[in-house]
C-alpha cells in the first residue's frame, strides 16, 4: 500500500492518526532547523512538516534534497497546524513526517506547475503530461468525465441503448475529407473513418433498436482552423417512430438536465426561432442571445434620400450598441477598421450617436436629418446614450459582417458571460444549399434529412426554397447540436441523391446499402449529434476545446508529443500495397 | 406521435383503454372474417385483432394486404384476449384496432426474423441490419450495454476517470502490426490507430491523474483467426501508486460485481495460480476450471521400462477423463486420430481404462503390469470408470497438446457450462519469450511491463528465467483481462529497450516521449486492460463474439453490409501523397 490516504483527505478529525500519503513535491521551504512541504496529487494539496526537534535527522537531511515534482511517499502524524489556512480543505492540518522515500526524482520542469503556468501553448503540448498536472487541465478533464457519465445516465434511464458503430467503414466522397487506411488483406482498397456514424445509426433504427447513442470519436481530414481538432467526439442519437417534436422534446430535456446537474441553472423551455428569422434578427444560424442588439432594417428610411450608397445596397441594416454613443473618435475610427478588416470584409460603416439629451448625430447628417434618425433609433431599438452601427450592400453579406461586429462588441462590452447560459432551437433550415464552386446544390445538413413534406413540390421548381425537418441547438453563440428527421423511403432517397448530382451508379456504389436497407420496413426515424468537446467546454465556461481534450493535436494536425504523425517503414508500405508519390 | 406505447407494455390493467402502438408485422392470420396480426418492436410483441363485426371495412381491407416486417401504426381498444398467452407479457390483451396506417411497406426477407432463423452467417451480415431485428441480437446489443453502463459506474463511484485518448496516432514497430493512415497536411507521414492507449494512460499516470479507464476501440491488423475482430473494444485501465496486489484487489471488486449484477452470482474470493503451475497443472496459461482433470506428471512412473516411446521423451504426463471408461475401441480411435490432426500435432496417445471392477487395462499392457497403472491412476486422479489419456515428447509442445485434448473431452462431456463461472488469476508470467523466427527475446506482455525486483540480476545470465509483475483474469479458459505494473524510470525502461534489441536510436525515436516523461517525478503505477468483447459474449453465455458486436467483420476484414474496404479516387490518393503498387 502506496497510502492511506491521498491529498485532499485530511482534516482536524484525523489530528493523532499515522497516514500514509503519497505525491508530488508542488513546493517545499526550508528554514534550516524547519522544512515545509507541499504534497499534491490529483486530490488536493497536504502540507508536510519537518523539523530538528522531532524529525530523526537523515530524514530531515532527506528533506532538504527534494526538488519540485520530486515523487515521494511520507509516513508521519496528523498534527494540527499553527498557522491554519482556511481556503483549503486540508488546511487544518498538517504532517509531522517521520518516514520519507523518494519514489522518483524530476529533473526541472520546462515550466511551472500552477494554475497561471509561465508555459507558452506549445511547450505545454509538448510536455501535456505536465500540464494536465495543474488544475485548469486537470479539472476540465475530470469536468467532462462528470458530464459523459451524466449524458449516459440520463440517456440509458431513457431507454437509449449506447452501441458501438464500427471505425473502420468506407470512404465516401460526400462531406468533408475523409481520413484513409489502406487494407493489407484487401488490396487496392481502402477504409475510411467515420465524419459521424450516420449510416449507421440510421440502419440500427431499420434494425429496430429505437432509441440509439453513441459517445463516439469522428474524423474529419479538413484543413485545421483554430479549435478545430481532426479527431473530435460526438453524442450522436437517434430515435426511431419519432417526429421533429419528438426529437426537440427529448434532447431538449437531455441539454436541461445538464445545465441543471453540471451548473445548478434552470432555463426554462428553450426558445425557437426559425433559420429564417435567425438570418434576419442576428445575420447568423447560431445567434448568441444572451444579449440584444438585434438588427433593424433600415431600407424603408435610408434608402432614397441622396446617400448614394445606401440607395445602390441591398440591405441596410443596423444595431443599437448600448451605451457606446461615448465612443471616442479614435474608437469608432478603430471599429471602422475592424469591420474593413479582410475576414469580415465590409466597406465601411455608417453610425449615429444616440445622445444623452435626446439628440441624434451621425456621419451621415448631411444625408438624413434629425426625423430620419430617430427612425434609425426606433428600428434599432436604440436608447439616448447607444451608438447606432450599419452596414450595407449585398443582403446575405451585409448580415453576415453585421453579425461579425455584434459579436465582436458584445465581447467588447462584457455581454458574453460565459455563466450565462442562453440555449435555442433553430428550425426549418434549408434543405439545399448552393455551392458556387461546384455550380449545384449540396445538402445543408447531409443527403438523408428530408424535406418538409409540403415543400417537396419546390424541389423541382424552387430547390433553394425547400425547408428541411432539420434543426439545431445553439448556446451562447455555438451550435453544439444538430440533427434531422431522414427519409426512410427508398424513393425519396433516390431523388435526393439525383437533386445532389449522384448519377444512379453511384448512388448505389456509396450508399445502395442504405437504399436496400428502406426497402425492408424501415420505421420513420431521427436523431441528433452534440459536438461533445465543445459542449463540454461551453459548459466548463471556456471559449477553447483544447483543455477539454486529453492529447489534442495542433492546427497542422500534429500532436507535438508524441511527434505523430510520422513516416513508416517501406516494409509497411509494401505489405499495404501502396508506395510514397516523390 | 407515433405511438402512446410501446410493444412490450400493454396489460390487463389497460384494458378498455385507446392506445396507438407502431412496429413491425412479426406475422399475421387470415381467417376471412377475423385478422390477427403479431405487431413487434424492441420491447416485445402486441396482439392485433380485425375483425368483421368491429372493424370498419377499409381498415379490414387494408390488414388484408400487410406482409411480415411492414412497418405500420394502428389506433385502437385494449381489449381482453379470449385464449391468453402466459409466455407473453402481453398475453392478457389484444388491440382491437381501428386505424391502420401503413407506414412503410416491406419486400420479403432474406432470411427470417425469428429466434432461429433460416439465414446462414453470410447472408445474416451482409443483412445485418435484418439480423438486428433478431431478438438474440438484439439482447446481446442490449446485454453489451448494460455491461457497459455497470462498468462506467462501478468505476466512476471509485474514483476512475474515463480520458479518451487519441486515436491517430504514431506508428511502432513492436507488437502486432498497426493500422495506418496517411497524413495529407504532413506529406509522406503516417498516423496509426492504437492497438491500446498504453502510452497514454501510463502518460496520464505521469499526469497525476491517478486512476483512468476507457472504454475503447483498439485496431490490430493481423490475419484473423476465427472470433477476432480487426477492431475490437478493450476496457482500459491504469492506476498510480500502487503495487500488483492493488491492482488485483481493485479489479477483481469490479469482475465480482458484474457477475453479480449481470448473472447474480456470487463467486467469492477469487483463486490464483502462478504462471509456472497453470502450465503444469492445465498446459495452458488461460486454464479452464470449471472441472478438474488436472495434468499427471507420469515419467517417474512410466519411464525407465521398455516402452521407447516414453523413455524418450522430455515429458510423459496424462490426464483422467471422468466416466470415459466406457468409450468403445472405435471412439478411442477417433480420439488418437483427433490428437494427430496437424492442429494439435500429437504422434500417438497412450490410454489406459480403468474399469468399474477395480481393474486397469491399458493400451501398453505389454510393458506395464497393474501395479504400475495403478500409479498412473494415483497420480492423474483417476476413479473407476474414467478413462487415462497419456500423451508425451517435448515437454511444452506436450502440455500444449494434452492442453487441447483435455478441452476438447470436457466440451464432450458437457463439463463446460456457460452459465457457470470460474475466474482465476494467474500471476508471475515471464518477462520474456524466446522468438525462434527472429532469434531474439520478446516482451512476453509489453515492452513497459516490470520485471520482479528479486529476478532483475536474471536479465543478463538468463532472461527466460526474469518473471514480471504481470497477471492475467481468466474466465472460463479464456483471458478478459490482463496487465502489469509498469516500469517507471528512465534508466530501467531504457534497459528493457536494449534487452528487447532496440538500438538507442531506435527507442528514442519511438519512445522518446515516454522516456523523457519518466524525467518529470513519474510515479510507481500499473493497470490492466479487459478485452470487452469476450468478457460481454462470455458474461451472456457464449462462444463467439460476434453476436455481441453491432457491425463486424468478417475474416477477410471486410463489412460485408457496406462493403469495405473498397476502392477510392485517384485525387483522394493524391492528396495523401500516395499511389497504388501495380
Amino acid at each position: 500500500m502506496y497510502r492511506s490516504h491521498n491529498c485532499g483527505q485530511l482534516n482536524a478529525s484525523h489530528i493523532n492518526q499515522e497516514v500514509t500519503l503519497a505525491g508530488w513535491v508542488q513546493k517545499s521551504r526550508n528554514k534550516g532547523f524547519m522544512i515545509w512541504v507541499d504534497l499534491r496529487d490529483r486530490y488536493g494539496i497536504t502540507q508536510l512538516i519537518f523539523d530538528e526537534q522531532r524529525t530523526q535527522k537523515e530524514v530531515l537531511e532527506l528533506a532538504t534534497t527534494l526538488g519540485r515534482e520530486f515523487v515521494i511517499q511520507v509516513k508521519g502524524t496528523v498534527i494540527e497546524r499553527e498557522s491554519k489556512n482556511a481556503a483549503m480543505a486540508t488546511g487544518d492540518i498538517e504532517i509531522l513526517v517521520s518516514e520519507l522515500t523518494v519514489l522518483n526524482a524530476s529533473i526541472t520542469p520546462p515550466f511551472t506547475i500552477e494554475d497561471e503556468t509561465d508555459g507558452g501553448e506549445d511547450i505545454r503540448m509538448k510536455y501535456r503530461y505536465l500540464d494536465i498536472r495543474r488544475n485548469p487541465v486537470k479539472n476540465s478533464l475530470l469536468f467532462r468525465h462528470k458530464v459523459a457519465m451524466e449524458v449516459r445516465n440520463y440517456l440509458s434511464a431513457q431507454n437509449f441503448v449506447e452501441v458501438e458503430t464500427p471505425v473502420l467503414i468506407k470512404s465516401t466522397p460526400e462531406g468533408a475529407r475523409d481520413f484513409v487506411v489502406p487494407s493489407r488483406m484487401n488490396q487496392g482498397q481502402f477504409y475510411a473513418l467515420p465524419q459521424s456514424p450516420q449510416t449507421f445509426k440510421q440502419l440500427l433504427m431499420v434494425g429496430g433498436m429505437d432509441k440509439y447513442f453513441q459517445i463516439v470519436k469522428c474524423f474529419r481530414d479538413e484543413d485545421l482552423r483554430a479549435d478545430r481538432q481532426p479527431e473530435f467526439t460526438q453524442i450522436d442519437c437517434e430515435m426511431a417512430f419519432v417526429e421533429q417534436e419528438d426529437i426537440i422534446q427529448t434532447f431538449e430535456g437531455l441539454a436541461s438536465h445538464l445545465l441543471k446537474q453540471v451548473k445548478g441553472i434552470d432555463t426554462g423551455a428553450f426558445p425557437r426561432m426559425t433559420y429564417d428569422e435567425a438570418m434576419k434578427k442576428y445575420g447568423n444560424d447560431k445567434p448568441d442571445i444572451r444579449f440584444g442588439m438585434e438588427f433593424g432594417e433600415l431600407n424603408a428610411v435610408a434608402q432614397h434620400k441622396d446617400f448614394a450608397v445606401f440607395n445602390n445596397s441591398e440591405l441596410v441594416v443596423g444595431i443599437a450598441v448600448p451605451g457606446a454613443a461615448s465612443y471616442t473618435r479614435k474608437q469608432i475610427d478603430e471599429l471602422i477598421e475592424w469591420v474593413k478588416r479582410p475576414q469580415v470584409g465590409a466597406s465601411g460603416m455608417v453610425y449615429a450617436k444616440y445622445e444623452a439629451d435626446g439628440s441624434i448625430k451621425s456621419s451621415v447628417d448631411k444625408f438624413y436629418d434629425a426625423a430620419d434618425l430617430q427612425q434609425w433609433a426606433q428600428i434599432t431599438g436604440a436608447q439616448p446614450g447607444d451608438l447606432i452601427v450599419v452596414l450595407s450592400g449585398d443582403a446575405h453579406k451585409t448580415r453576415t459582417r453585421l453579425s461579425a461586429l455584434r459579436m465582436e462588441l458584445a465581447t467588447r462590452l462584457g455581454l458574453r458571460n460565459p455563466e450565462v447560459f442562453a440555449p435555442l432551437w433553430v428550425v426549418d433550415f434549408p434543405l439545399l444549399e448552393w455551392d458556387e464552386d461546384s455550380q449545384r446544390f449540396h445538402a445543408m445538413h447531409h443527403p438523408f434529412t428530408s424535406p418538409k413534406p409540403e415543400d417537396i413540390s419546390l424541389l423541382e421548381t424552387n430547390p433553394g426554397a425547400v425547408r428541411a425537418n432539420a434543426y439545431d441547438l445553439v448556446l451562447n453563440g455555438n451550435e453544439i447540436g444538430g440533427g434531422s428527421i431522414r427519409i426512410h423511403d427508398k424513393a425519396t432517397q433516390a431523388l435526393m441523391f439525383k437533386y445532389l448530382g449522384f448519377t444512379e451508379e453511384q448512388a448505389k456504389a456509396q450508399f445502395g446499402f442504405l437504399m436496400d436497407a428502406f426497402q425492408y420496413g424501415a420505421p420513420p426515424h431521427g436523431g441528433l449529434a452534440f459536438g461533445f468537446d465543445r459542449l463540454v467546454a461551453i459548459l466548463g465556461g471556456q471559449e477553447t476545446i483544447r483543455d477539454f481534450i486529453a492529447f489534442p493535436k495542433n492546427n497542422s494536425g500534429r500532436d507535438v508529443m508524441i511527434d505523430a504523425p510520422s513516416t513508416i517503414d517501406e516494409t509497411q508500405l509494401t505489405e499495404l500495397h501502396i508506395k510514397l508519390r516523390g
